[in-house]
């Protein structure tokens, strides 16, 4: 069983300092929530993210969103031997039963994220989607892989396929991959530092890589 | 070098028998567009769609976003190794510089895909991404791949590593995969049929594989 932690991810609802700025306030209205319902989007919020710290990194739900998908609909999930988180910039960890099916639309996935801020849980009765407040380390701490490994850029360098056999030796590892689009992590956690190319991956192709080649590592 | 097809995708402008219905005339004056320049889309047009031929299946274009944002991604496009093509319902062929960086957000690739069927080349200078009216079968011509390889429910089955193998001991192999949500092709080509697993996969999950599996094999 392979537990896959998007870590750091830059999901979140906008913040209370830019909760005003005319940005927001448009986009919200648009939408027809509040702005302080509304996840904080780059594409959308470009001009308030330069009032926040880190904001040239913040506000990304589409890489949580291309992560997911891939994911989700993995062989590896198919076969019942994928766990998959989402940690968050905040400390949020937003747990994901295997069988969700996370809507394809973009739009609607923001909505569920928004709903899932608020509520806590989604949908209320079937609890797919949960979030909880957690560190990265308390997570680890609670599912007791017996390795951890983090995907980095300045990590050892191994092919995809070498480390596809190396996750094969454990038995429940977990393997966390960055949720920003650049950058390092802001969490402190130990683990082995993996790097699987010479340059800066995407957060989805890291995901594709390792469940693939664990995948043929253990099938 | 592998040449990626996504072929008989769901993307199209709205067809002409619906162009009047309320679902895409409000959906057209929310984005500031005419109904004849806006792109088909299940998530919005839903009502308007039952009225179509095929209705259950068109107007995908987030199939082919994923698809493309994985592929372009991937180690073996950074490697030079891919080329990838986007074949859609009435028979027109999209073509993709490997150094395109497609929008991450849905909208703006939506509204990418609306200027490339309206003005057949985006941007106009660097003309990344070329619309042609071809067929599939016509784009194989072109191509001229050593062998066609069509990812099929009713294929061979293989496993995908084997696949990988198997796509290595040609120089320039074709794979096709269905960039529609279910059923079959529409288009008919000669192709060896191959199934990677014992149920239909999403054609960005194909993609993964086929693309991973190719890149364990010669690298």
């Amino acid at each position: 069983m392979l537990h896959l932690i998007i870590a750091d991810s830059e999901v979140e609802p906008v913040p209370k300092n830019i909760l005003e700025h005319p940005a927001v306030v448009n986009y919200a209205k648009r939408r027809g929530k509040k702005p302080e319902e509304v996840i904080l989007d780059s594409t959308y919020h470009h001009a308030a993210l330069k009032k926040l710290e880190d904001g040239n990194r913040r506000g990304r739900p589409d890489i949580v969103h291309f992560c997911l998908i891939n994911a989700l609909e993995s062989i590896l999930n198919k076969e019942g031997m994928l766990r998959v988180y989402v940690h968050t910039r905040n400390d949020k960890v937003i747990y994901i039963k295997p069988e969700t099916r996370i809507p394809r639309n973009y739009n609607r996935f923001v909505g569920l994220m928004e709903s899932l801020f608020k509520n806590k849980v989604v949908p209320p009765d079937l609890e797919l989607l949960k979030l909880e407040e957690k560190t990265l380390n308390q997570l680890l701490e609670e599912i007791k892989p017996d390795a951890v490994f983090i995907m980095h850029e300045q990590g050892e360098f191994m092919k995809p396929k070498d480390f596809g056999q190396l996750l094969k030796q454990f038995k429940e590892p977990a393997v966390i991959v960055g949720g920003f689009p650049h950058g390092d992590f802001k969490s402190k956690v130990d683990g082995v530092k993996i790097s699987l190319y010479k340059e800066p991956l995407m957060a989805w192709t890291i995901v594709n890589e390792v469940i693939v080649n664990y995948e043929n590592a253990i099938f």
